[in-house]
């Protein structure tokens, strides 16, 4: 890749998170409904491959409803936490109150 | 593609709306913070194209949050709605009350 294919190149977003009420049955909802591979599933989080990007269910408990960007320095946009995966990330608004994870890359396999 | 590829790819998301308060705002945030394009905007919709999937800004008062997919026979899914730009779709919930926009793919430029 050129220099100048990389200023040109857009970002990605690595995942969306959505709330659920029962990550089982909502893993049987969107398994009926499209072609997607469970990559993991416990009773509270489950990981859904798509062709293009990964769909996260998630329990309000544990995660807000949120898009996650994977960048290369996620310190500055706040206090890191670590996940169970070993990931290490912040939350933040955007404008109007939606949540934006900043996924800090080094910490990504 | 051979029959067995088709097979066995992978469903994709097509975009991802979610609500602000006032588009160019909130396009002014997500181009600092992030490499995309703006494809469309006016006062009340904003259509931003990231790598691997497009992001729509919405207001509260036109569309839900939602997640959409474009589908062979949307139809299926309920009666469907003509949007300005020509495409026709149904929004559902899903278990838990997340909105699911189907979009007819024989709508689709």
């Amino acid at each position: 890749m050129t220099k100048n294919e990389q200023n040109t190149s857009l970002d990605a977003i690595d995942h969306i998170a959505i709330q659920v009420a029962n990550i089982q049955e909502a893993l049987d909802w969107y398994g009926k409904h499209f072609k997607c591979t469970i990559e993991y599933q416990d009773n509270s989080w489950a990981y859904i491959k798509f062709a293009n990007i990964h769909l996260a269910l998630v329990v309000a408990s544990q995660h807000p409803n949120h898009l996650a960007f994977i960048v290369d320095n996620a310190a500055k946009y706040g206090s890191l936490q670590t996940h169970r995966d070993g990931t290490k990330s912040v939350y933040v608004d955007d404008p109007a109150g939606n949540t934006i994870e900043f996924v800090e890359s080094s910490t990504c396999k």
